[in-house]
């Protein structure tokens, strides 16, 4: 290979190209697409004060909540699309907090549960393309099995015990993946995140 | 816990009021900062068109490029700040790709190394706060060590021998968390990533 091979040779541009225009959110001038200095795609660029901004994948971190003696998973019924379906709790990344305590948080404002997340441990990592998600996923035992409640997201919050699980009423196909990762590596000391996309 | 406890009480807010206002992307109005229905902190939100521009932290991808015998591994010395500091290649996540497919991209841009990442191996992630990044890298065997050359972001690409590697001039402290835990991690099957946070 040689310097002179474009990187778009080997990894072409993928969705930045398709970006709808806008306004730049610094000074309010409308935005253009351009290659900036140095960069290999198109980006919406400020052609007044250069600012580029760009449009990258968001982290989800979320857990699979178990019960203190493995038998039993939580779950919530989704108040939002889709309505109705099963699912484990999950949520975007916010600033100012590491990815673990995403998770404790999302447990926490969406089913009120209360996990121990140690020994820390990634169940599986998921990359969900169309979504332009990555989703990071904690084995978890949950601490307050009695007094789980569904937080403004969920119309109800579950024990299930592994046999009794929903599978045909998951909300989504990665909350399927993580289930059955867990259950299949309840008491697997090492652990390796379990790494899949669609 | 009650689910009248507000989760602000567990979870205070952390940065995303810390935000300096702009104008909407999408219609050029002034930003206010509001707390959107629903939500339990404040955001940047469009008094015109009612678009939330959340704050997320951005997804770090990478690995460290090892030579088929192990002997050695691959650095790069940075031609922007930290300028002439050592690093592996890494970069952020775009809209398109896999976490690995990033990994194997910006090793290709930054020092047009070619990578096996088989079987695909989180090596390490690690929470940023301050940076507002998650980094995951990758365990990675360099495919083409004779052929490796800066890309435009590096001044120079060395395979250095292990017991060789510039400890006092490595550009971040990650870069030497990754460094240390792939030497001690080298023949390890059952490899965990270490999860670590600044």
């Amino acid at each position: 290979m040689s310097l002179n091979s474009s990187p778009n040779d080997k990894f072409p541009e993928t969705t930045s190209s398709k970006l709808s225009f806008g306004h730049c959110q610094e000074c309010a001038t409308p935005l253009q697409q351009q290659r900036p200095p140095g960069d290999d795609r198109l980006r919406l660029v400020c052609p007044n004060c250069n600012k580029v901004f760009y449009d990258n994948p968001k982290l989800v971190v979320g857990c699979v909540p178990i019960s203190k003696d493995q038998n039993r998973v939580l779950l919530g019924k989704r108040a939002y699309p889709p309505i109705g379906k099963w699912t484990i709790p999950a949520g975007f990344l916010e600033s100012g907090e590491t990815a673990h305590q995403g998770a404790a948080r999302e447990a926490w404002e969406e089913m009120r549960a209360e996990l121990d997340l140690q020994p820390l441990t990634i169940l599986a990592m998921y990359n969900v393309i169309p979504a332009k998600q990555v989703q990071i996923l904690y084995r978890s035992t949950l601490l307050n099995e009695a007094h789980v409640q569904p937080g403004p997201e969920m119309q109800e919050v579950r024990m299930f015990e592994w046999n009794q699980i929903p599978w045909d009423q998951l909300a989504f196909p990665t909350v399927e993946w993580a289930l059955r990762y867990s259950l299949h590596n309840l008491n697997n000391k090492h652990l390796q995140p379990q790494l899949k996309s669609k």
